[in-house]
């Protein structure tokens, strides 16, 4: 059945239902003008994300549950890359019409799977009509202690850079899912379903993390940011960059500039932070120990006068690329 | 100049200096993964609320400094119905190719003004491209005392039905705004910049207010809201709805159902509320003393039993309408 034969509020109640599942304990989710939360459990990081159809995402790329789960996990990720937990979410859709009711049922569920294994209440939201193309907005609220958030502006000169997992994954994934390629599952998966990594997130600061944020836009685009914040410069080292072998074997299938794809491909969301020399090794061995996957060392901070660069394998230094993934190029 | 050839690392960081005049105090605010908000000033009541081009608005409509401004005006009226004081805004963008940045820019110096004058802080956001049409999300938090937030489930028996201001103008206006019309400025005002009613709303608990909502969805609609969730019925008086007089002209002029527009026409943001008989006359006073505006008793609160009826001008009873706007249907 299509949604504007099956009508906003017949939609509404269901998603109300659907979502007080994960808000036990708020004391008014969806079904007032705004949602209230408990004093005793507010959240104090706030982050907001959008999904539009044709542009992050296609109707025929995923299932509509894949793509729930993604719209809460892009967020997650921006809190892991803060060191919070996170708490509550608030959703708007923008549905245009023809969209059938299952697909917005699916969609909606995949995103309250997300939210119980993540304990995120979703405790509000719009639905609206959409001129074309669904859209998905969704704000996250988090925990984290005062004063222990992690900013992008402590990476200090010496720091080690540390990457979580394997860059320009899900930027490889991308392609092969719009090309329709069925080879290569793990890329494919990295695009469509990644994994936020909010265990690592948390223990950062413990582990003596200075400064961090998420390679939503790219590796050498998000490190930009950490320089810029803190003012400092980068020196990364190619050979040190971890290559998956599945990405190798894509990019040499296809004949894809793999130095390229790991550099700048968008959307990977690990976490790239800087540790101070004498931390490095013990953070590296309690984040994989939390994430169980692979953190590399993959460079160090440097001054700010001495730019943002890389060793390449033959051991002469270049600039590292400007650009990640921006929206409004293609 | 158009966005695509502006560059969004341009517009971000013009985005960013605008905002940061709003969120003076605040930890982090716009430039980190997520904003981080002060310990002593959180928000423990959320609402979000979505804008399309073509199904709220058209560029044509209005300056861009208006629907700025009116973007963020919805929220906070969520926040108004609950009684809650505005404190962050999380603003995302999805920008068509083509759209001129000044256009941009001005809708973001309108959602600052707005800000500025009821102490919102911006603290974070998203921007992102949109296959067709501009879309506007934007996600509030406010403040209320613990236990004090005004819903929709206290209304009792015998309670008296209050509202602001004259119900049906911005349906009104909005058709005016739609065929190009330039009569009856005040209509169109309402639809294109609606005031929310913050004052009204904040001492709405202390005048003895027991349920309260905002009518964005037209009168009908939110008193069947108030109803449900009260469990409870309702009976308003036609002779006692407010009729505004430049919508009475309007509607004679081009031949509209007045009582339709003012039971149904949806965006009109007033309050409605339920306050106990002994207090409904101090109340008034008191609300209209705050807003500087009509709030008129429109009825009485019934035993749900009785249904949600209308008492007509010639003393006739029938039932309220069912519908009052639905994104999904035309």
């Amino acid at each position: 059945m299509l949604i504007e034969d099956y009508g906003e509020e017949a939609f509404l109640a269901e998603l109300r239902e659907l979502f007080a599942m994960t808000a036990v304990g708020v004391p008014a989710g969806i079904g007032d003008d705004a949602a209230v939360l408990a004093e005793n459990a507010l959240a104090n990081v706030w982050t907001t994300d959008m999904m539009s159809e044709g542009v992050h995402f296609r109707k025929a790329w995923q299932s509509a549950g894949e793509l729930g789960r993604k719209s809460l996990s892009v967020n997650l990720s921006d809190l892991a890359a803060m060191g919070a937990m996170p708490r509550y979410a608030l959703l708007s859709l923008g549905i245009p019409a023809g969209t059938p009711v299952e697909f917005l049922r699916e969609l909606c569920q995949g995103i309250t799977e997300q939210a119980m294994q993540t304990s995120v209440a979703v405790v509000g939201g719009d639905t609206t009509a959409s001129k074309d193309g669904l859209v998905i907005s969704i704000t996250l609220g988090g925990m984290v202690n005062e004063g222990e958030a992690l900013l992008r502006n402590g990476a200090a000169v010496g720091d080690h850079i540390l990457l979580t997992g394997y860059p320009g994954r899900a930027a490889a994934g991308m392609r092969l899912v719009a090309h329709g390629e069925a080879s290569h599952p793990s890329l494919r998966q990295a695009f469509l379903s990644p994994r936020p990594r909010l265990g690592e997130g948390l223990i950062a600061r413990e582990a003596g993390v200075t400064a961090m944020t998420d390679t939503s836009d790219g590796l050498a685009s998000d490190l930009r940011h950490i320089c810029r914040e803190s003012g400092v410069g980068a020196r990364l080292y190619r050979e040190a960059l971890p290559l998956d072998m599945e990405l190798e074997d894509a990019s040499v299938h296809h004949g894809w500039d793999i130095e390229k794809l790991m550099l700048c491909g968008g959307e990977d969301y690990e976490l790239l932070m800087t540790v101070p020399p004498g931390r490095a090794e013990a953070a590296m061995a309690r984040l994989t120990a939390v994430g169980g996957s692979l953190v590399a060392d993959i460079g160090f901070v440097t001054a700010a006068s001495e730019g943002i660069t890389i060793t390449g394998a033959d051991g002469a230094v270049s600039d590292l690329p400007k650009r990640g993934f921006e929206h409004f190029r293609s």
